[in-house]
């Protein structure tokens, strides 16, 4: 389809794309990810660190990169994070070498982020289009469920978490689409849908 | 999911939407249109006016509504008309009571229009978003294949018309996406994920 187009213009489906999925806890982000990318094996997950520790079920350098606070610290200093945020007592941080080198290669890269790191993504200047999704449960209900699922502690432990969620959610006016996560298979579909339109998306290439 | 939206904001699916399918003639603009009212329900659409006469296989009122030179004149001077272009020695124009009415009621409309008509259409103030496709043959070739195939009688008549789709190209970079119709279904299919993802997109009502 290049050919139609003029001089200097492009679709955005032959350039760098950061697919950046947000949300309040309990919305259902990394098993959403997971089967985006199950599903479209073109797409990479840019893999996060964090200084939380590893749960059973997750691997090393997949689901996230796990490391300590000197570590985290280190990379900080060294610039080596593009965003980074505490959340839940614990750090959580983008590496500048996931997202920076593929975008620069035309690859798309979904990414796994706090809600204010989203929005921190977006101001970085990376070499591709930044598109955020905010990810929400069905109803405020269902929130409540599934953070209680998640082995919430205490009421006052789940008001809390409630009242960051609530936080959180003020900052969707920033993002750019909103998807509800009310049943996997069709919450994946609205986000595939989203990145079939952003392939189609026409704009001025970079020089 | 709106619940979720602090006050003020909304997701695009609630509110009207004029989705604006433009491409050279040849590109399939009417077969991809009436699979997806088919496969849509939940659509509607823009039956445009014409001077040009009515084709075997069209349906006066529902393909078009064919009127007569005098006619289209009082409908411009009555400002019926929301645009009008003059193509192939025929008028075609939008009528007022196709788009606005429907789209202040918060519904989904679908427009067949010429390139230039759907530039006009994106600074007509429509009471509603409006979305441009621009649709395209997969290559120059078949472009000219399916002009020839649509009975063009000379060579000099076959340049005519590539100079006007070469001329309407041009105005790619002002549209919102670009499709490639190289097999209808696969087409279609583009064309309901930029529904989707329009319809998930996050934007500030209108008060």
């Amino acid at each position: 389809m290049r050919e139609f187009l003029p001089p200097g213009w492009d679709v955005q489906g032959n350039h760098g794309l950061a697919l950046v999925i947000a949300g309040p806890s309990g919305a259902g982000k990394s098993s959403v990810i997971a089967e985006l990318l199950r599903r479209d094996p073109t797409l990479s997950f840019s893999v996060s660190v964090t200084t939380r520790p590893r749960r059973p079920d997750e691997v090393d350098g997949k689901d996230y990169t796990f490391i300590t606070d000197e570590e985290f610290d280190r990379r900080i200093r060294a610039g080596e994070l593009l965003e980074w945020t505490t959340y839940g007592g614990h750090r959580y941080g983008t590496p500048r070498d996931e997202l920076v080198p593929r975008l620069g290669r035309g690859e798309e890269v979904v990414v796994n982020v706090e809600v204010r790191g989203a929005l921190a993504l977006r101001r970085a200047r990376l070499p591709g289009r930044v598109v955020l999704v905010f990810l929400v449960p069905p109803t405020r209900e269902e929130l409540v469920r599934r953070i209680r699922a998640r082995g919430t502690e205490s009421e006052e432990d789940l008001a809390r978490r409630l009242r960051i969620a609530e936080e959180e959610c003020r900052a969707i006016p920033e993002f750019d689409y909103l998807v509800v996560n009310d049943e996997l298979a069709a919450a994946v579909g609205r986000v595939e849908a989203i990145l079939t339109a952003e392939r189609l998306r026409i704009r001025r290439c970079s020089p």
